[in-house]
């Protein structure tokens, strides 16, 4: 945390963890790890020695960010500047080795594609993965924990408390699939300038075959194509499967900020002995995690536009996608920030069964219009539902229950009739009525630990 | 074309094509046949009787979308209102078992994932594929025809104009590829209210299964989970393949844009012989076409924001994504349009092969300063890049050939004198500097009409 | 309303006072409106008599869309087709004169100013204000009722119904002023094709004045430079002040949606005796009016980003800023379709004082904590805020009032003995802890109410 | 600079001058400056005494934000533990009176209006001022510099290149208007929790008044209402005054990039003697500069939607704009980088009159087409631009010049026999066919040059 810096990322909002992958330092260290990548397969190829190739290896290690800058201050150029730099620490016969057949950008772009395959890997899937552990554990908790089912905001059938959360382990279990096959495609590439490979073809017989050895040093494949960059598409992908991960994020955090309310009180956010909730309301307890989940949502989620922007190169490139570029790569770092948050906030959830109940109980008179609505229908009503609505109106106006309009109901009386006991039953004990919640909850958890499980993390 | 609409799409750039699966009447077709899905499986469980299915079903064909506004208008539910209008046209008998157990967002969420995933099979698809021929016809006939390569908008190094088509053959496939597996994923969803079928639970045995047999008769597969509405991701990875379809083909039509320039000349869009390029310069050739589509890029791709944000529904969904999710199937009208523009103006290009070869001459000289660059490196030059640098400087200043002044420099003779016949002559002719430009046109435009094939369209 | 149409403005949002202004018949009518003033002011100007200009102004009358959509098929250019079309009704005479020194933009460019500024003062605005008015009428009329304010959605200090509805009175007011600003400064030109008056310099002395005038006839004043076209400018300010409108309504909705909540029930949409709220729970009341305002508002609030784009235009102007430029008008119609929804429901919405006083008793205890906090301050106690944190903390935990745990606590005497009767009281009655929102209200209100009234409209 | 960080604002971009206003350090400075006007009117109103006042003053001189980051560490409330912090460096009697009735938010959105305000004034509009200055010269060098107008990037009608500047002279300056008038609508509040002064009505007779004499100590006007935090339109006018400002340096940047294409070569970056323009091509010269002011606005302009997002906060306001209100700040960091980039290059911009004229020599016969079509109109012709297109296509394919075309053209000789002598003299200058260019760009950069003065500035 720098408190001169610029950047909320470089503050309030700093991950640690992220750095070895995200920052300057990081990037650096990777390009300079193509260029070795690089002059191992010159080597193996027979273009300069396996002694000239472990000579500029180590040089690799002792470069730094700031000497690149410096250097790249004079010449006006990165990667001319790093070769330089690399150069100082390599013998005279080593020199002309160092990038020799490659272009920038094929340092640069493969260089990106290997850092962001190791971050998403290293940090980000395995912070998914452990928020996804800590809902499908919550989920199987609160399995049987009837609750009010609302949409619009209204009260509308029953469900579980374990169910409303397997919504979110299937959808960000689904999410966690999209990343990681979206990360596996990323892609380096070796083609040069235009990408038509005509540096390598001075040297090398099979430029392709040549540029496919190099990345797999690198854990790489190459682009199907390329100019002088890697076609955009396959990093966009993957921002694209994280910018639709944060909107699983957020949309949870959202339903439990809401569930926090004050009216609602279903679930709470866990409040440490000292904290302070207001600087001048001494009572207040806001769920300031769930906010600040959606809030960075904000943040970084319309970043998305930059990347479509920067479909756009002109001929065999343009430049201008090169700024953008860099910071389309802070969405890596908002997920991750974001996901960790939630996971923490959800390790120690509080979940008020008492509200839960005593909010359902205030529905449970009307949630049961449903299926006395379908009862009629099932019995050969032809008019159901407007009956029922009425009744449901009725009851509302004259303050009574709305079971009690139906069972007292004339006109519904030869179909009310055929009702079995376990129907008025159902209709008598709402909570009954929750359908397969539980058992929804139970296969979906269980796929998902599958699935976790076959990743083969922690 | 209507010409008291509002938006451009219902006249200036109304396809009449898409109006069988975009429209209101189409949707509400489409409704209407989930509704009759339902009820043809409501008979095969035994609820009710394959007549009153078969009733239903001739029902539906005579529902048109006027009709249930009107309904709609009086009782202020869409669904309810279809539901009611096809209640007209069956027997007392059938009444109660139009949309049994079904919540309205089972019947439009299907009924969407169902005319979505039709258009882009019968509509967007095939034309998609029409347009990727098109240009693998184009990069094959000029694979061979040498265009010099252009980095930053400054002549780089050289290839072929069929390599160039090569990058937009590859990108434009692999979104095809991706247009097509997130079309497969669309689902279905026949979950009721909350999603935790608790409708379908009081007749029918599995409802899980049954909402599976329903979905199949719609060509559709259930949810994985849902709430009152199918997971909002399945659609989102589906805008988001056509979004970034969207900008391969605008970057597309940007490359020709520029390569129309006054100054380039390269490719122009044919010219009819009564066509006016200008109401009042006479002379213009415009590349209006060009400029549409990327025009029609920029009205449509910020719209993915609008997905992303509806991402978020409160609990088990609240509405605000009810009129928003309309508006962004727009997407597919708008990529739709813009390739069916870009194909026909591509089956009619111009491409300037004088203009070509000139506009190569002009830089030919300079682009040899790679190869001469590597060849230095490659006989053992410390610091070839700068000298080379240094002598283009020279050659540019005094007006000189670079290759003159490359022969001429006594500094580097002890590297020059290494040079094989045929590396002088490559410097010689800088036209052989193209790589593996023809092999990789070749290649690619081999594999993507293998992968078109597959495709079984057309 | 057209049920083939593609876009949902054309079928379930469209509105038809907005036509005569946004559609393409429109567009057509006012372009020749723009040529018609031209040739008025070449007359004066002695270029053509009056009697032409009289002619091609009754020309002008004979114009439909359609007709000139006829024409541009077979010559491929929308403003020559226009012209086309009016020299058929005028004599050989006349036809020179039509289009006389104007190039297509400032036709185009001239109407779409000319026709955004009627729309926006005769439609827009006035919606707006009647909006306003509404908003007035019912935050006066709730000045005085006690509400519990909420942030955080936790409940925080006592404010008045009326204060918090005067936020939206304020917000929407100095919305509807940037709008009115914007929108005079919309302006025309008629500078020629590149915008140096090269053409118009042939025939007129001055043609910086004589643009003026022919501006002036049509209510506009000239761009203060142009290439081609206007700058986007002017445009850009005029959509920025609707989109931020935009969000004003999308809070508002917001706000209101959530008082609505089951748990909440402050506020309610009225419902009308046929009314359905949901196909299957027949008891449900949905607040899908202010549901759909913040989706209409997801759906076009994005839409911005594709002004921002058509800021760039390469030198005296590319055609990429023309279809989008087109769809960018959309956002009109969206913000004036849900300004005309949420006044409408808002003049019938239901206030549900029994609910907001019962909402209100729940905080009641513990929103005193403030005062107690800052009266504590006030006699001195050097660490007040911390204290009284632990009494909220001690009476939630032993479920006790605040007030008597304050009243009982030792520690804190020497202060609580200089509490004043009346402070006392206040803290007692936290109804009157509602601070100064009544006044508030009021002079909000009045100042609003003034500004209206200086518009001068209805 | 730091290389750890993970935002390129805080490595390859950042830019000290900001700091001062736009790092956490400087937010806590600023947030410290509140508490010690308010103490200092709490003083004024004889709530507390003056030495108390200025105790607290000196004491927020010595707040750091690791201080305050390391208390909110253990209390989780980042105003109070700069409350805190500043309690440790007075005495107890000043104690009480840190912060006494106000809430978090008065002094964090008061803070941030109060060093947003500062920048602009201080940073951002010097530095769009210098570069308006720099095109205000190089307009008035280049007025009479004759320049091929382009439309669709196909040459057009004549202008010059200072003309050409103007375009951005003008639109540039209309932009910092816009600033300056936004940035003087910041306002602040301290109405307390929810707006209604509830806090300060305890102490204080004239609340409203109080506020005012607080933000005026602070440069800042309250705002015309405020809930628990400012009404956000202030703050995004001022971010759409600045991202509408990036679209114009965009917008220049893209067309000097495209002029200084290979086959136009109009404008050149300077370059520096060592400068390196490519790793592995040595000759070169990229227009870096432009690309990266048009990647940087690809990577800010976006960020608007947060803005907007950010309008919706629920009732008296959720958090959820509180991380986002942090990021949308780094827009102003973005366009001010990008000025000062501009600016740089603009300062030794190179402009090659010598292409420049070649260029306008290719066009030259062609577009006098318009000044033909125009005088054959002129004297009568009903068909002019139609005759006038059928000769241009006629000379294109003869080869032959189009002037001489329409002399030979014996079915117009009625008409051009009317042709006055300097009339035929344009058609043969083209290069006199330049319009009001050089007259429009004096009167602009005159124009801009006095409103720059009326700033006041440098």
């Amino acid at each position: 945390m720098n408190y001169s810096s610029l950047s909320p990322l470089d503050y309030r909002y700093y991950d640690k963890a992220l750095a070895p992958y995200l920052s300057e330092e990081a990037a650096v260290h990777y390009q300079a790890q193509v260029e070795v990548a690089l002059v191992a397969e010159l080597a193996e190829e027979g273009i300069c020695s396996k002694k000239v190739a472990s000579e500029i290896a180590k040089a690799a290690q002792k470069v730094k960010a700031e000497d690149v800058y410096k250097e790249e201050a004079v010449i006006k150029h990165n990667i001319r500047a790093l070769v330089n730099v690399m150069k100082r620490h390599v013998s005279k016969q080593a020199k002309p080795y160092i990038h020799l057949t490659a272009t920038s950008m094929d340092i640069v772009n493969t260089a990106d594609s290997a850092r962001v395959k190791d971050v998403v890997d290293a940090v980000v899937v395995p912070e998914l993965v452990e928020l996804e552990r800590t809902l499908i554990n919550i989920a199987r908790q609160e399995k049987d924990t009837v609750q009010i089912g609302r949409t619009h905001g209204q009260h509308a059938e029953p469900i579980t408390f374990g169910f409303a959360l397997a919504e979110y382990v299937d959808r960000l279990g689904g999410r966690i699939d999209t990343v990681r096959d979206a990360n596996k495609e990323l892609r380096g590439k070796l083609s040069g300038a235009v990408g038509a490979y005509n540096a390598s073809s001075i040297f090398i017989k099979n430029p392709v075959d040549f540029e496919s050895k190099v990345l797999k040093r690198l854990g790489l494949q190459p682009a199907r194509h390329a100019t002088q960059i890697v076609e955009p598409e396959y990093l966009l992908d993957l921002h694209h499967s994280l910018a639709s991960t944060f909107g699983v994020l957020a949309s949870l955090a959202d339903d439990l900020r809401h569930l926090q309310r004050s009216e609602i009180k279903e679930v709470a956010e866990h409040f440490q002995g000292k904290q302070v909730g207001s600087s001048t309301m001494p009572h207040k307890r806001n769920p300031i995690h769930f906010e600040n989940v959606k809030s960075l949502w904000k943040a970084f989620v319309p970043r998305m536009m930059t990347g479509y922007m920067d479909q756009l190169s002109e001929h065999q490139r343009d430049l201008t996608n090169s700024a953008s570029g860099k910071f389309t790569l802070e969405l890596i770092s908002g997920v991750t920030i974001a996901a960790k948050r939630l996971r923490r906030v959800l390790d120690r959830l509080v979940v008020d069964k008492e509200h839960m109940t005593s909010n359902f109980r205030k529905a449970a008179d009307m949630v049961v219009a449903e299926p006395a609505y379908l009862l009629l229908a099932k019995y050969g009503h032809p008019d159901a539902h407007e009956i029922i609505r009425q009744l449901t109106l009725r009851a509302e106006h004259k303050g009574t229950l709305f079971v009690d309009e139906l069972r007292a109901e004339d006109s519904v009386k030869e179909y009310t009739a055929k009702f079995s006991q376990s129907e008025w039953n159902m209709l008598k004990e709402p909570e009954t009525y929750v359908g397969l919640a539980p058992k929804r909850t139970e296969a979906i958890t269980k796929y998902w630990e599958g699935r976790l499980n076959e990743y083969g993390l922690s």
